[in-house]
């Protein structure tokens, strides 16, 4: 096998794909792994967005886009953007800053798209700033040689980033500084302030952000959304997003890049941005011909609602999971999962999340992700709000049911042990 | 910019998308330029190929594929290809070896596939045999620095390969042996004799077959098309394909990667693919849906009667072509192009096939790719057949007239210089 195909090493489409653990058969398995809100058929694209499929399709002759993406699914992009980082009250004279569909390269999914970025800004042996815990960015990093700079997220602080750490992970070598907000596996999501400072460390070191805002306004009850195009004067931010969350359309692969370059300081990366596009990164043409209708129809409402029935399937959970003996649920303000703390000294059977997780299916056919390998994050597993509610509140009473008959500071341990 | 995307050098694209020389305005441009047979509206889709896709978004919840792609996807992949190999009158006793789905990795399209070809088989510093002239294949290979090594086809022998030059460029770090068929730029398809002594060659030295088949069975009258893999009796084939030529679909990013290794020779190189599809190069979900009606419903009339219409448009094109002074063109087997060598002496004012065209769009308006920097191949130039047989016929006119004004032993340069 090449050098190249060993590192790429998706750990979670591997547990989710591979060799499966068999299930309690006396237990309908569960599955609360994979982030798509569409796995269970509760959570479905808006029929808006079905009719501009179909509207697109009487139009497309399936013909070769340009590299960067179609011009009108381009101005779409630009346009939404503009507008939401206008809808954000920013409490200063300075305007947003617009894009334009020059600023636009789409591409095959949101992880395309960071793929190309991860490209264009670093050369192998440089290094990027990637939070830990998180999604698998290494799955792209690593093969390429670009090191993964990990800086923590403080899961005591709603999962803030630790600013002094991060500040400390910059060298010399550090092309980017990529932050995932709202984030996955941890449900973070910024306060203005927050981003502020974050912005102020990459202003003084001159470093870019990626910012991969795929869960963007995916945020519960009372909690603002700010991209960090809104707020930033003079750091370039490559903001990286896509259909699949907010418009519940995983498998549509649109997917793309925006450059926010006020002051042209990425004029060289951005040539070499489209030099990557030029690999054929561009999606589908019926979806890029029906984009435009996809935003402008799909109604404010379904995206309103679907965060909200998200965060009510988070309460519910949580309610199950923070009376669990031996886990400590970190309640999210946004996005799609709850991260849970194991304390693994309370479970004698397990030595990591892993096996925690590996066990729970074989007792209770609850899947999970476990922190380890999947989000770089031993000790803690992760869960899917997006599954039917009755679901998520079966297989938090499963794991609770699980903790209780593992823990050996459980009552019921105590007794039947 | 990072060496990686420095290297990314999409010629096509770049002349395509780059910025315009100006044409002459007195003449309507026409383009010859890129390999997309819907650019001109007179080649489409089968009407069965968009009721596919009606009838597929019916069913779907644009969820997450595996990595590997839908399997029902995969299905009708292997059942077409097995198909194929089967509809081809093999004389001999062995049967075609059968594929299944778990040898079928789908991609955004052909040149994704082979990109994670590439990647699976080759280390930096180790090579692949590519033909010349060809498509940009070194806009995958190149940036990862995997090493392109050139064999020679034979533009007096229907661009047949220099069977010998191939071998001779064949050493220890050769990792697979690249072959086009029908190809690009040169309309060749190779007959049974040639394929089966193209694969003795790849046996003698255990070298597996990257068959770059996106213009399979796309022929002109009385040829024959015969697939890498279904001559192939020890020779592992990785043939990569899509819906882009013979379906008249490039917009859709449908290709795919079938692993034809009967012996289990490649068990390795397989893993390192599926790793690689890992990094979520799946196509669009409607699409993958509906791949199975749109290969069996497409009817066998309309992928023949196109195959005929651009031979038509070729036998059109040659007729002018061969009556022009300075041009020597090559009449193509199959494919949608004709590769045309510029019998540079003769033009005085032009040192360079780009050159050549560049003045031609100038004076002509008429637009087409130069052999260099395009195919790797200095001294020619190529025109695409899929635009409209009129457009064609003045397409080629105005060369004609640009090369009687230009060459300088053409009569009508005599008398006027």
């Amino acid at each position: 096998m090449t050098t190249f195909a060993e590192k790429t090493d998706n750990p979670l489409r591997k547990i989710w794909e591979g060799p499966k653990i068999d299930p309690n058969k006396d237990k309908k398995l569960i599955t609360l792994q994979i982030g798509d809100p569409t796995a269970f058929g509760n959570f479905y694209a808006a029929k808006e967005s079905i009719e501009a499929i179909k509207n697109a399709l009487e139009k497309d002759n399936f013909s070769y886009t340009v590299s960067s993406g179609l011009k009108a699914a381009r101005e779409a992009v630009a346009s939404y953007v503009n507008n939401n980082d206008k809808s954000v009250q920013v409490n200063d004279s300075d305007k947003c800053f617009d894009v334009n569909s020059e600023d636009v390269i789409m591409s095959n999914g949101c992880s395309t798209a960071l793929e190309i970025c991860f490209r264009a800004l670093a050369n192998p042996r440089e290094n990027i700033l990637v939070p830990r815990p998180s999604w698998n960015y290494s799955t792209w990093l690593e093969p390429t040689e670009i090191v993964s700079k990990f800086y923590n997220l403080d899961c005591t602080r709603n999962w803030e980033i630790d600013l002094e750490h991060l500040e400390s992970q910059i060298d010399e070598s550090t092309r980017a500084i990529l932050v995932n907000n709202p984030g996955n596996p941890c449900g973070n999501v910024f306060s203005k302030e927050h981003i502020l400072k974050i912005l102020e460390i990459a202003e003084k070191h001159q470093i870019p952000i990626i910012a991969d805002e795929v869960y963007e306004f995916f945020t519960f009850p009372g909690i603002e959304f700010y991209s960090f195009s809104s707020l930033s004067k003079n750091v370039p931010i490559l903001t990286c997003s896509g259909l699949t969350k907010r418009f519940i359309m995983p498998g549509i692969r649109v997917g793309w890049i925006v450059i926010h370059d006020r002051n042209n300081q990425l004029n060289d990366i951005r040539k070499g941005l489209l030099n990557i596009a030029g690999r054929n990164f561009w999606p589908n043409s019926t979806a890029q011909i029906a984009l435009t209708e996809i935003i402008k129809n799909t109604p404010k409402a379904f995206l309103e609602e679907n965060a909200a029935r998200v965060h009510d399937h988070a309460l519910s959970a949580y309610k199950i999971l923070r009376e669990t003996p031996g886990l400590i649920p970190i309640f999210p303000r946004g996005g799609m999962y709850i991260m849970i703390k194991i304390e693994l000294e309370k479970f004698p059977k397990f030595k990591t999340c892993l096996e925690f997780t590996q066990q729970l299916i074989r007792e209770q056919s609850v899947a999970t992700f476990p922190g380890y390998p999947c989000f770089n994050f031993p000790g803690f597993f992760r869960i899917v709000l997006t599954v039917p509610k009755e679901l998520i509140i079966e297989a938090c009473e499963r794991i609770k049911e699980f903790c209780e008959q593992n823990c050996k500071q459980s009552e019921k341990y105590l007794k039947s042990g």
